[in-house]
């Protein structure tokens, strides 16, 4: 009857949406420039009369034109845009280089470096005027952006004296996008990039796409999956990345590419791609000059090599360091190398955790100065919860990038609504002891602990053609929060969360404190109810939706979730320590000793490093370990059901639109949690032989129903 | 250079796009609802104050809510909405049932049948009023929209006496989607149905979607691909196709799938499908009945059966009788089977063009009541030109169905602007002599000639995930004007697209005449630059992209172009006169003794009937054939750079984004129309062995550089 009454509700919905009133796909995303309100409009509009740049550049005119339709909008007046100042309320613009007004002023510009900015208020020719200068037109446009955020988070705007810089050199997305346009772990539809069509048809959205990015100061994008295609390459195919290039150039968006190790031979007709021969590497010197004749800025190369079974260097008996540095070497000073760490040999029976350490820390320091290795936060992959990768702190003497996952692989799809600002502060500041206390994991990527001579972050995009971008409206949050913890790591999960919120829906504390604190719990409440504890790993087959917890019989050990579970009548979790795959040992101590022992193991790590019995008392609760599972199953079902209750509450400071996108995602969310839970627990169960604690409902259906239940077409996969 | 200069050309255009004048995307369609100019408004708004809507429906409630929208929009005022007349211009809408104001007036509603309406200027309680009445809550519906197309077509609106009701039964839309949202020939994106979502999240498109149907009165819709999976008929999927059903139904929309033959297999268990064996009829019974269910309101099943080895009635060696018959019984007198007549056989060597008649035509009289068989407009496949195919005119006793491709799978994807309507004006138009002279083809379908019980038309969807829902906006006439058509099959294509012109962009005749101009020639001119003088199925392999006249050595003798242009030393054209397959002699006298001489068959169909040689005479202009073949190619590159030309001059009439988009395309289909010319010309040059006449240049590129071409990820394959 519930599912009666809901499409009846969704019926009477589809009929009130005909007459739509303020409705709202989500387009705009965080850069929406509605009227500011009543009460700050005089002071804004006393700020902000008219845009003056002086001279003229893609770059600059992309400043100018956002700053115009930006403010006109917040202010819901036109904002002129003029060459010099003439009145109160000038938006001065520019740099020393291209205007005289700004290098008369003389600024102190040191912070703001290559990329940053400097906002002042200040006189201009005798007017009240604010001030965006940087040293560079890039710089311009991300203080341009910043003083917008300003206004859309109603900040003061009177009295600026902002100098920022971003902490990172490479703030770049990595689009997991097939040629087909199928996107890999995509959950927003298609991939953006209209390969057939392009170069000829230039969709207008690549702009807006690019004005997105700029807000945060992303300055790169992997237009590519990993897992590569050679065509790309292709002379036809360069033309297609080419019109790209021309629409986010002025965006200060550098373009990149996967590049397929094998393609020499796929691509060039060798008979091999073994980076030390000489025609191979002549081959790849010749394809990358003809890709930066195209594109003068192309930014390098990312490369996912004998990993998953992905050719690599080690086909020939080379290491890594000898297939970066051939790449390298073709790039030279006018791009990088990204090569990722995430490895795996088909042939390793290792635990999976620690391959990466035993292939690359051995190359630390053979690498060529414009190599950065590209290191996903945890050693597993992007489960809901991990350690950081203990590759962080272990290799002074090369670059080490972070790879987070934007597009939400193993927490639920689009539909499931998990802020990842929480997950990547834990990670980020992490403290990895490299350096004794307080080495964290951000330290290490910065560069301020191993003085690494060039820094980046990679988030693995969530964007699709999806109307909202990222298939649901708080998916754009995860994008939003990729984007501002590249520029500036430790700005902390829950002030990018306010921001967000206050650009995305209001600054109304009624809307705005809520929402903020459901955004906070979310990530935990997917780690309760798919992988409490310290699981990982559970997801079912290949496309990663719902549970599988069963799934034992794929062709190879580490595929398994029984194998990273390792459920028995005994008990249950991956045994990491000195007694088993000795993963522990890979971290500085205390923490190698700490974590070897589940006394002194973080609860959210206990099953991630130690297999325990059932009846282990878990110290936080002094439940039985099957009890504190239950009740921890059981609490991510909870959760979920509050945040539909926060929600439900939000009605009338959301247009209709969008309310009712987020509603029915949590409707989704909800009836999939208890689908984590209850069938989590009902084949866990099945080892632990024990009845569910008082109070816990059993699971819904058999154990058999939900392993009956099959996904063919489920995204992503 | 001109690359380079273009290149620089869009860069400008992306910066300009940042502060858009008028951007529009062309999402609203033809249902825009811009205000209209100066001198229609004060006219227009003394006939129009208020819509008056008695009683409510979920439907009524639809064209009311449609007319306050619309009518607000145009007018630019707010049009109330109240349940009586209170004032001067009332637009009184209802069914004598559900109003009785309506009942009062004593409309002869006999006209307007079951789905139609009458629209009449007249007083009501003393105020001057338009009133829109039909017999049933739908005919309202249509009537509402033939209302507002009045004023967006900017028609006088002040004595208005209209009745109409549709030519045809069943008007749907057949989509060939898959439940991994590829679409089959798709060219506009993903499928717009979120199977994995639904029915958890509704997308407010659906809405739209259903409103621009029946704003044409497009009356069912086929949500899944011909070639079928069993999957949708799950109970897990039917809750999807349910929360469809449920947003269409206001609009009159049924929601139909195709049905897969072996579905009592794969889904069901059984060891058979076997039409004949009674577990098989029960299982399609009970899975029938479940779905009636469901969705109470379900129109039946489309059935593509052993046709390009999809399972049939003839696996079992039963006819296409038996297996349609089967599911008919299963369906009862809820609704209908559609069953295709597009069938060739692996094993039949037999000209393709004679199949479906000798298959076919041997059951007439022999199908259920409630099947209908659905036929293509030609016996190929959907080629830019064909004649109309065999079977109408043949099956008195069977009520035979329209199948027109909307999506343009053989006339250039969705860069192409190519105008439907002229082609199906033609076929509709076309006399098959079926019982004497003036026996045309849409006299077949409305069932005039032979009195069909049920009639219908279906057109393959051109509708995805793109914003502009078909991949390009003059695309979108294509939907417009099937829906046109399919409710008044002899409405004539101009006529059509005029309408369209008028609502998509302006009914200045500035504009509007030229652009009609182009669209009339535009077919003509895919034909010359493909397939001239009858040629046919010329296409790439497989994704049917680009031109692949040399393509020989695919699996079936009929899936290869060289045999159906069997050009050699001697000369060109597929015989099918009595000398040849024979094909002819299943059109009606005198059309089977005209087409079996070259010197009676229309040239359009020359090389479609003949094998020439390549001295032949061509009687319109004199020319050899050779000759003939490079100037009808010429041509057809010459009428495209004619469109570019049209085009660039209405720049001022069009809002940018969308001149832009469409200049585009005109752009890819100039350069495309060259490659197909010289890509054919070069390959035929070499069986002709002549050279191009002079003044016509020869091909750009070699014949091996063309042959050399392949898109691997080219859509809709």
């Amino acid at each position: 009857m519930p599912s009666l009454l809901r499409r009846a509700a969704l019926v009477l919905l589809a009929l009130a949406a005909v007459v739509p009133a303020q409705a709202d796909d989500g387009y705009r995303l965080w850069l929406r420039y509605d009227p500011v309100g009543a009460e700050h409009l005089a002071t804004y509009r006393a700020r902000v009369t008219q845009v003056v740049l002086e001279r003229e550049s893609p770059t600059l005119l992309a400043a100018r034109d956002e700053l115009v339709r930006g403010l006109s909008g917040l202010l819901d007046t036109g904002v002129a845009s003029v060459d010099r100042v003439t009145q109160s309320g000038a938006v001065v613009i520019g740099t020393p280089r291209s205007s005289d007004l700004i290098a008369r002023l003389g600024l102190d510009l040191t912070e703001a470096g290559e990329e940053g900015y400097v906002i002042r208020s200040g006189q201009v020719d005798g007017h009240e005027a604010t001030i965006v200068a940087a040293n560079t037109d890039v710089g311009v446009l991300y203080g341009a952006f910043h003083f917008l955020r300003l206004l859309q988070t109603r900040q003061p705007i009177d009295r600026l004296a902002i100098a920022e810089a971003p902490a990172l050199d490479l703030r770049v997305l990595n689009h997991w996008d097939n040629l087909d346009r199928t996107v890999e772990r995509g959950y927003a539809g298609q991939s953006l990039w209209d390969w057939h069509r392009l170069p000829g048809l230039v969709d207008p959205r690549y702009t807006d796409y690019a004005r997105a990015n700029a807000s945060l100061g992303i300055n790169g994008t992997v237009l590519t999956n990993v897992n590569a295609n050679a065509l790309v390459l292709s002379t036809r195919y360069l033309e297609k990345v080419e019109a790209l290039a021309d629409v986010f150039r002025p965006y200060g968006i550098r373009v990149y590419l996967t590049a397929r190790f094998s393609a020499p031979i796929e691509a060039g007709g060798l008979e091999t791609a073994d980076p030390l021969d000489p025609e191979v590497a002549a081959w790849w010197q010749a394809k990358t000059d003809e890709i930066y004749e195209t594109i003068p800025d192309f930014g390098g190369f990312l490369v996912k090599a004998n990993s998953e079974g992905q050719p690599g260097p080690q086909d020939y008996g080379r290491t890594h360091a000898d297939g970066a540095n051939m790449l390298a070497d073709a790039v030279g000073d006018r791009g990088v190398v990204m090569w990722r760490a995430f490895v795996y040999s088909a042939e390793d029976a290792t635990d999976r955790h620690k391959q990466a350490v035993n292939e690359f820390v051995p190359l630390d320091g053979t690498f060529r100065d414009n190599v950065l290795v590209q290191v996903k936060n945890g050693a597993i992959d992007f489960q809901p919860r991990e350690p950081f990768h203990p590759l962080f702190g272990t290799m002074p003497e090369t670059p080490l990038m972070m790879e987070f996952q934007i597009t939400k692989e193993y927490l639920g799809f689009a539909t499931h609504l998990a802020y990842l600002g929480t997950m990547w502060e834990e990670v980020l500041s992490a403290d990895t002891y490299a350096d004794g206390p307080g080495s964290t994991v951000a330290d290490v990527i910065d560069g301020d602990l191993h003085d690494y001579p060039i820094t980046g972050m990679a988030g693995v995009a969530n964007i699709g053609s999806d109307r909202n971008w990222s298939g649901s409206i708080f998916d754009q949050a995860n994008w939003y929060a990729f984007g501002r913890m590249a520029w500036s790591p430790r700005l902390g999960a829950e002030a990018v969360a306010a921001e967000w919120v206050a650009q995305t829906f209001t600054d109304d504390p009624a809307l705005l404190e809520p929402v903020v604190e459901m955004m906070m719990d979310s990530r935990q409440a997917v780690v309760d109810y798919m992988t409490p504890l310290g699981l990982h790993h559970l997801m079912a087959t290949g496309h990663h939706y719902g549970p599988g917890p069963w799934v034992g019989d794929l062709g190879r050990p580490e595929w398994n979730p029984t194998y990273y579970h390792n459920a028995d009548a005994e008990g249950i979790g991956f045994d990491r320590t000195d007694a088993g795959s000795d993963a522990v040992s890979q971290y500085h101590e205390p923490l190698a000793t700490q974590w070897n022992d589940p006394a002194t193991t973080p609860e959210a790590f206990l099953l991630w490093f130690h297999h325990l019995p059932w009846d282990y008392t878990v110290a936080s609760s002094g439940r039985t370990l099957w009890h504190e599972l239950v009740v921890r199953y059981s609490r991510g079902v909870d959760r979920v059901e509050a945040m539909q209750e926060t929600w439900a509450g939000l009605e009338s400071y959301v247009d209709p639109e969008r309310f009712e996108s987020v509603s029915q995602n949590l409707a989704i969310q909800r009836d999939e949690a208890q689908w984590w839970r209850d069938a989590s627990l009902a084949y866990f169960q099945t080892f632990a032989d024990r009845p569910l604690p008082e109070g816990y409902a059993p699971p819904e259906r058999s154990l058999a129903y939900y392993q009956s239940l099959s996904f063919p077409y489920a995204p992503g996969n």
